[in-house]
């Protein structure tokens, strides 16, 4: 498995293009902005995109799904619980894609917002904005809520070995990968004594309202196009 | 490839037992008064150590090689500039050591020390003391060279993919991995103009000598055993 990351620098967006031995590949959260960048090295590259993956309704960027389908002709997935018109394939909880060296595994991670999967890929976890490093996603709006995160943090992804690795959707410190021990051990959001704590931190944390919001969510309801 | 990690509190050594799917493993930078943990968990997973490796001859902590060898019978690995009496198998720049699904390739990166190692295994790379995350191993002692940990980070690591993984022989910050292209904009150590700023820089750190250097090194010319 081969992985190519773009950082989005306006909204430290941390997107993925993995890919096979056989050339064919996927991208993971994908920003609008950054479209070309993905198409000239599946070009350079001679890859065939197949599939391109929201872990979540985004509120921070618009994404280059409907654009990358567009171009490319490549299938969007994302969670069922997205229930967008426009999504060509809806994975429900442990359901998997597999191509050529390629195993991807949803996991259902509400809490930031309540369509956010988090995807195993070859044993790697790519997290979205469930889990960041030192972090974790906010639980303020979009049908967030800290309760289910903290179900989705502690009895989900804390359960996986402690050497899997983490690959965020955002990092903000220029940090690229992590583990599920270091962030058990290291990120403070999961410090708490317990559920009723992460919940009183997560919902006293008092953040503005993402810029974007307003342009972002509508604009991604159809798949980043207008 | 499955990853189980050792830590020594003491002196923050990352020790790395490395297995296949067929249950044949390898040991990386093994630290003395952790020897039994390791025996305990490859008898409870029931693995047979095939080899040992010491990244160099480490100043800090004693290796558990020659303890390790006497209760499993594995075979010690190095470079060959380490060339000590009691190592069964010596390396040089580029030659690989492979079992099952595990391929370990071996990079001369002398620095730190005259005799360290840097292991790709199956395209992770484990660093030992040259590169650590956010720093770099001092080189003021054991025919250290400035010059020569320059050549072998800038010229040797940083030359691998971006997304090359990073797994250091020790932290201090309790970190556990990073990535090449990580390293390249955020290790201090890696932001230098030249190889003379390096130098600069690495001759004038002024840290004080290693607590354990005058009892780990003589132990570890010999494998740890008295």
């Amino acid at each position: 498995m081969n992985i190519i990351r773009f950082i989005e620098e306006e909204t430290k967006t941390q997107t993925y293009l993995i890919y096979s031995d056989k050339n064919n590949a996927v991208i993971l959260d994908s920003v609008d902005v950054d479209c070309d960048k993905y198409l000239d090295t599946l070009n350079k590259l001679n890859l065939k995109l197949l599939y391109v993956i929201d872990t979540h309704i985004h509120a921070d960027h618009v994404t280059a799904s409907g654009k990358l389908r567009m171009k490319t002709g490549c299938q969007i997935v994302m969670g069922i619980q997205a229930n967008l018109d426009k999504v060509d394939i809806y994975l429900t909880d442990k359901q998997e894609v597999n191509f050529d060296n390629i195993n991807i595994k949803a996991i259902y991670t509400p809490g930031h917002t309540s369509e956010s999967y988090c995807f195993l890929i070859n044993g790697r976890l790519f997290t979205g904005d469930c889990l960041l490093i030192n972090a974790c996603g906010r639980t303020d709006f979009q049908n967030g809520s800290a309760k289910e995160q903290y179900n989705s943090l502690f009895n989900k992804l804390l359960m996986l070995p402690e050497e899997t690795l983490v690959y965020p959707g955002h990092d903000y410190n220029n940090r690229t990968v992590s583990t599920i021990g270091e962030e058990k051990r290291n990120n403070p959001r999961l410090q708490v004594k317990d559920r009723q704590a992460f919940e009183n931190m997560m919902n006293n944390l008092n953040l503005p309202r993402p810029k974007y919001i307003d342009i972002a969510v509508p604009k991604n309801l159809n798949c980043g196009v207008d």
